[in-house]
């Protein structure tokens, strides 16, 4: 497809239809729009950037879009790993960060209705106030929901709550040609056609824009206890997650680190940990409706852990202890990316069973490349945030050597039964690996789906598919 | 699209690819292969029935299908109740009956595959041997997996444990051409590429046929209640449902059913209830991992209902009273099938607060039309099971009547923001309900879906869209 370059008259014409006031052309556009979280993997700058405040704006600055074939790529809060909200291709960037209203609170099918630019930290932090809860909580509490829906964020509770795909109810969306459409209903059983809504979550905004998003909340859980539970070896500690997957604990969250990341978090964030000198550290969290139910699946989980070789388990069960083990977990990326000169990262995901053997894995790869690795993440899950460090090896080595390790990695995980992304999403970063790890006949159906919704490929054109 | 019939060379070509005493051809077809459950929705004989007993058989079907145009209707159980299974083009009938085999017990990731024809009882009782528990339980426990997973059925306990979906783990699947893929993937968390494992989902046999699936196993609650709960009306009996939405208690099943469906049943299996001289009933379950649990919440529970108007509250904690009020809910379409003499009935599912508004308009039409109406089902989803009874109605004045009637409450559904189906499916008899509901652009959306998947249009033509 041939993209037409925006013309000064089309931003006078986007000013017209949108607001002068949100609508940024050349010179005026923040490097902010440039790039997401992981700037190393390319920078790219839009040729206008618009601010949408209504489904009507965004579905006639699609039209404008459609017809003059300019590509849209649409953006949240900006936070993603993987570039699935940089403009590779230039055109418009359609950003959603100020429709960020919720709409409504339908207690008696516990929904909300929320715009896409809703901060994910603002819907819990609202719905908390209302005696309710928004349980998908990814590491990076300031991405949108709109964002979370896209790329079916997970984070620390998915094992307890699930990702958030649950979460969606129903959703109004923009299509390529401006075209409003509402894909889900609020109802609790379906099937009645093709699952459109749950085809939209995850697909990166390639299929329409989201422009509201109604989602499911649930009760809050009564008490809610924290273990910290240090292990001699990671083989130990991750080897106890099946043993918890395979018993009736329901836990919250299970999650790993290392020691050394551990210190860096800890250092990172000036915070004392009750336990800091073993290899790796295991940290559970269970919820429930009563301390007695809560204590008694702690107790469970600490037999658990002790009989598959923990040195010892502290339980969290005051908020401050909470806070600082949970805050040492949320903060592992930027810590590490405090810790090294630069990196790259990707979050394969592989049957909850299989990291020990995923880790072992890593471990040779990192003696015989150099590179350092760190695995922390999602160990309840089988979803591993996996970074890899050029410390102060020389740059150019550095360059020549880590994609190769990436896709030998995606190649060990293919093996394992697993996945290219557990909830970072594909971007244009692993599209690469996306098509290698599913053959030729599954991109040719993602080819297939795309132009049935986007014949003239002008929307986020180059993420999840070439 | 010109279907070509099959030739006698074809049926012979089948037996030598399948096997002789698998294919059957012309008089040989069984009556039972020409319907599903409602036989009044029209019966059609297929040309060729095939049980394939392996997914190479399905493939190479498929291939010779695909290459000479030929029509094929997948079939699981036939127990269907839109419809989805019926050869409405004639052509092939390839049944999966025969792939019923359990093949794996995954217990570290607690999932299983299974073969398509394995039957929902079958895996639920496979699991409860190995002390796990397999939740969707539809009414029609003889319906098979395969069947379950393309109309995404949700039974009873859908309100605490989810719909079939939920526990799709993965599939493998023939594509129209003969082509077998892999859908989903045994991780917890997944964001690589388009979902197509939830398009398949409720596709009802439209896109591919599922020859293999890995299913989401859970641990079997430890206690299990039930409550009886009788009404002075149904008004008060549907209005108590939101208020358990709206509670923690966390109910496993909401049913509901009127006193003339509730002695019918009862008479229906010649069961004693504990109570039968009240207008309306409610039942609850409640699941948990202890007895003081579960009493708890059930005494929260009958509270909430007298506080609602409930004239009093039947605990049934014991085998006998549990296996009495469950199977004479489960029995209400046979016992509505026994008392009436012709009938047509719809699943339409509308938000959980609904349900009374719903019912107070099939009240009036009721009235108007002279046509009885029995709804009872699902409260706690919102999934009505709705029959339309003749009884001694004069053939040609019903006949006249229930296709506007259903008509009607297709519409008030959907201005109650409700869907179609909440588990039966589209099939062939609820593809005109679902146009006028889904509206053009949707449809178009379908029909784009299914030319990715099926372009020659072979694979259940006229189920889902027309």
């Amino acid at each position: 497809m041939e993209y037409q370059k925006i013309t000064p008259e089309g931003v006078e014409y986007l000013r017209q239809i949108i607001s002068p006031d949100r609508v940024f052309y050349g010179e005026e556009i923040e490097y902010d729009y440039h790039h997401d979280e992981l700037p190393e993997l390319g920078t790219h700058a839009p040729d206008v950037v618009v601010q949408a405040v209504t489904t009507e704006e965004v579905s006639a600055a699609m039209r404008y879009a459609y017809e003059h074939v300019i590509p849209v790529t649409p953006r949240g809060a900006g936070t993603g790993l993987s570039g699935g909200a940089v403009p590779i291709y230039g055109g418009i960037l359609l950003s959603v960060e100020k429709m960020n209203r919720i709409l409504e609170w339908d207690m008696e099918t516990m929904t909300a209705v929320v715009e896409p630019g809703v901060l994910v930290m603002e819907l819990a932090n609202a719905a908390e106030e209302r005696g309710v809860f928004y349980p998908p909580e990814p590491g990076e509490k300031t991405a949108s929901i709109g964002g979370n829906v896209m790329t079916n964020a997970g984070g620390m509770k998915a094992v307890g709550y699930g990702v958030t795909r649950n979460y969606v109810v129903s959703m109004e969306c923009v299509l390529p040609d401006g075209k409003v459409m509402q894909f889900g209903s609020n109802v609790a059983k379906n099937t009645s056609g093709y699952d459109i809504k749950d085809l939209v979550v995850g697909s990166e905004g390639t299929l329409c824009i989201a422009t509201k998003l109604r989602m499911r909340l649930i009760h809050p859980p009564k008490v809610s206890y924290t273990l910290l539970v240090p292990y001699g070896s990671l083989e130990k500690c991750v080897g106890t997650v099946p043993k918890f997957i395979n018993s009736d604990l329901n836990p919250t969250a299970i999650e790993y680190m290392p020691k050394s990341l551990l210190d860096d978090a800890a250092y990172y964030l000036n915070k004392i940990m009750p336990h800091k000198t073993a290899d790796s550290y295991l940290i559970l969290m269970f919820d429930g409706s009563s301390t007695e139910d809560v204590e008694r699946r702690c107790d469970q989980a600490a037999e658990i852990c002790l009989e598959n070789g923990a040195e010892d388990v502290f339980l969290c069960n005051t908020d401050e202890r909470k806070e600082a083990v949970w805050s040492v977990r949320g903060s592992a990326l930027e810590a590490l990316k405090a810790s090294t000169t630069d990196m790259d990262e990707c979050d394969i995901v592989v049957p909850r069973n299989r990291i020990a053997d995923f880790s072992r894995f890593a471990d040779t790869k990192m003696e015989e490349t150099g590179i350092r690795i760190s695995i922390q993440g999602h160990a309840g899950d089988g979803n591993m945030h996996i970074q890899l460090m050029r410390d102060d090896m020389d740059p150019a080595v550095f360059a020549d050597r880590y994609p190769r390790l990436m896709t030998e990695m995606y190649a060990k995980a293919k093996e394992m039964g697993g996945q290219v992304s557990g909830e970072h999403g594909i971007g244009h970063a692993r599209v690469k690996a996306l098509e290698n790890h599913m053959g030729p006949d599954m991109i040719s159906l993602f080819h297939g789906i795309k132009a049935v919704f986007d014949e003239k490929h002008i929307l986020n054109p180059g993420k999840v598919i070439g």
